[in-house]
């Protein structure tokens, strides 16, 4: 259920622009996963397995590296390469519930506000946010653009902005979006105060109070926080850890609740950490528009892809321009910056008059700094490192819950971002968990708030976006020594 | 009605704090009005008058400069002070009516778009959106602090900061709270993304669709925007432009429709400029507690009072928690900054969820800068020559306006803040003045958009924020002309 091991198993929906290594790690994974290769087996050499198969040492190589990320293989320095004692798959991978409905109320809100409240408290374990080691960001960088930035601009940078956003920052918006699959012009994209402004403002367009919102279960809990605050009605569709919401319970939904929207993290999920295939996305649109069902997406984590290729968000398929894509820097290039934007399509002049009638417009010198920082070349680089460093510490984590972690434990395959999803034994209470861990001083988000109902109080989002050093390691022995006690 | 004239007319109300030379302005205004004194008379020298009243030279002086700005008086040189041609009072005031209802619906939010749009349009004479001249802001100040901040604070001001804001920004908050006859603890505040998120969420953390919301009758577009957003049923009480709504309508309406909350601007009013009274205030609060109406204070001109003391806000008298205050730095320190604030009292929890799910928290380093800002003496200095400008250009806009603008023109007279309420003669349409304006580059708000209904139909706003030269007496003078041919 990685990204390789979920390809082998999709077969039909290859991508024809698979690159070598990853045919390789596909196939590699496929005589794991069907017991040819068995725990502790030697893999060829690098060199001879570069003669058998006809590809160059460093192709090799990397396949290797992605199956020891994914924790299907160990090194053995002078040895070799093995494949690994949690046999080869880690952890199972979570099972797909049904969503069932919740017998006691539990207070989202309450918790992520202690959560973020202690955002920044150094002495606690930070696996409970979505929040990444701050030496991940370009702040050095970032801060001197600020400087000459305020210093140039003058006054503009202090007075009010255009509502829309900023020009320089819309024009690098629409310019990345091609990168993206998409082509977005600049009058098409609005800036708001981070994705969950975004989100909110959409979700305020599409519907009113009492109107039904389909979600993934389990969902980001902000959504289901934001949709409560407006009043709707969430109606969770069972998903796939692997590829979604599968078309037969989207249809079922949208038949039998008649929502009037679809709010959705197709691309590295917040918390499953899958991405949709293609193929899909284009059948869940058509499938949502036969239904009028509109779509909100949430692609704040789409530029984190361990795979070769950045995905391309919903919108890139989208028709009828029912989709609305919200996304942010906030995970990628500066969270405390709240620049976040969307792309609005048929929605456009109804987000506008929200947008006015609930912040006006966005920080000024955070747009200016933010469009400098993104047309130069350093960018790209900076998110290729991010990518890497986010791919090893999901590796790290992966396999450190597969060795502490009580039998019986099962986690994601992320193919982006930085979450794991855990999933203990049934019966084992991650609120309690949650209570517990926090005591220690270890944060963690209990499953319960991913759902409006019962369903994941077994589970918990564990955040890799800080290495597993630094006395991290001993916070996550302590995690699991408490799920162990549980 | 200036500050002065009306706390003449007022009486009983007048302030015990007064200062001698507010007294004395007060005595000739009463003397000017009831033609004692008519235009073209010569007052006494300030030699003469200093020792007819027995005060400073340096009193008599600041008294009639006071009366001067106001339109009161003319400065001949070589010659003396004289009673204004305007007859001393300016245009009338505008007069108070009874809101009626809309016979077509006007797109406010298209309208503020267009102008929001173009709020940077140098080409544009910017007597439409509520922004001051840049040169009014500490740009510089604050790009050298931003530079600093950015700098020491390192990684911190990239990433994510605490959701209620941070640390130092609400130490200072509160502590400038003090200044205004309030005793707000840090924890009790909120940070949000401009005062207009703050009203937002203060709306949404009171009311759900359908209620009744009370305003002012005119009432800052973006209000009617926000609470129709919200699906509020909007009540609009009738204003006095002197001291706001009065405790019989105000009673009358609570009683008759039942109002969730009273959304008021009750210091410097947008678009009346009107400070209620103290005693007032006390009144009003006591009267919603009577009928369980919650309040929603926008404060955000407060802090820009022509007198010799900033008004304490209705939440200074609050007794039941019921009253949550909202302001912003954008009308004082930095628009484009989008740093604004609540204080929600009793709504506090309510309002951190609702926060959490729609925009999580706000800028970092504008927080911190602002913070930074607030701590120095700097600060004060600012301000202070922040209120005299704005004074002196709503005087020169006020005798402006009394000199080039139709017979029958009436104007408010503003107690602070930099906004003009203009009340043509009835009849004259100012949407298509508005028009007609924009197409010769000169940009006003027809009165229209600040009520649901036709009120307002021959007002308009008249921003004040820009000196009143370099083309823009010219442009005044363009409008007048428009304004006449009407």
């Amino acid at each position: 259920m990685t990204t390789v091991a979920s390809t082998v198993r999709r077969g039909r929906t290859a991508r024809r622009d698979r690159v070598l290594y990853q045919r390789l790690a596909d196939e590699l994974v496929g005589l794991i996963e069907t017991r040819v290769l068995r725990p502790g087996d030697r893999l060829p050499s690098v060199r001879t397995y570069s003669r058998q198969k006809r590809v160059s040492l460093a192709t090799v190589l990397r396949t290797y590296q992605l199956l020891e990320d994914r924790g299907y293989l160990d090194v053995r320095p002078q040895s070799g390469h093995y494949v690994s004692s949690t046999g080869g798959q880690l952890a199972p991978s979570p099972s797909v519930p049904r969503p069932s409905f919740a017998k006691e109320e539990v207070r989202v809100a309450d918790l992520a506000w202690d959560l973020l409240a202690r955002v920044n408290d150094k002495a606690l374990a930070p696996f409970g946010l979505a929040t990444a080691a701050p030496e991940h960001y370009p702040a050095r960088r970032l801060s001197r653009i600020l400087a000459r930035v305020s210093r140039e601009s003058g006054v503009a940078s202090v007075i009010y902005g255009p509502p829309a956003g900023h020009e320089a920052l819309l024009h690098q918006l629409a310019r990345r979006s091609l990168a993206a699959g998409l082509t977005l012009r600049p009058e098409e994209l609005l800036v708001t105060n981070g994705c969950t402004e975004a989100i909110h403002l959409a979700l305020r367009a599409l519907t009113r109070a009492g109107d039904v919102l389909l979600v993934e279960s389990p969902s980001y809990y902000a959504f289901l926080e934001t949709a409560e605050s407006l009043g709707l009605r969430v109606v969770e569709v069972p998903t796939d850890p692997e590829t979604g919401v599968s078309l037969e319970h989207l249809e079922a939904a949208a038949r039998r609740t008649r929502p009037r929207a679809f709010l959705t993290n197709p691309t590295f999920h917040n918390p499953l950490g899958f991405s949709v295939p293609d193929d899909r996305k284009r059948e869940q649109l058509a499938l949502l528009a036969r239904h009028g069902v509109a779509v909100v997406e949430d692609d704040i984590y789409g530029d984190l892809y361990f795979g070769d290729a950045r995905p391309a968000p919903l919108k890139a398929f989208d028709e009828t321009g029912d989709v609305i894509l919200c996304s942010s820097f906030s995970k990628t290039v500066a969270p405390g910056f709240r620049v976040g934007w969307l792309a609005a399509g048929r929605h456009a002049e109804r987000i506008r008059k929200l947008k006015l009638a609930s912040s006006i417009h966005t920080n000024t010198l955070a747009q200016l700094t933010l469009a400098e920082y993104l047309s130069g070349g350093g960018a790209e680089h900076h998110l290729r490192r991010l990518r890497q460093a986010f791919r090893a510490q999901v590796a790290d984590y992966s396999v450190a819950v597969a060795r502490l972690f009580p039998e019986g434990t099962r986690v994601s395959r992320p193919q982006g971002g930085h979450l794991l999803w855990i999933e203990l034994a049934r019966g084992k209470d991650t609120m309690e968990l949650s209570r517990r861990a926090l005591a220690r001083r270890v944060g963690i988000v209990p499953g319960r708030v991913f759902s409006t109902g019962d369903t994941y109080g077994h589970c918990f989002r564990l955040n890799c976006g800080f290495p597993l050093r630094g006395g991290r390691e001993e916070a996550l022995e302590t995690l699991a020594a408490l799920a162990r006690e549980l």
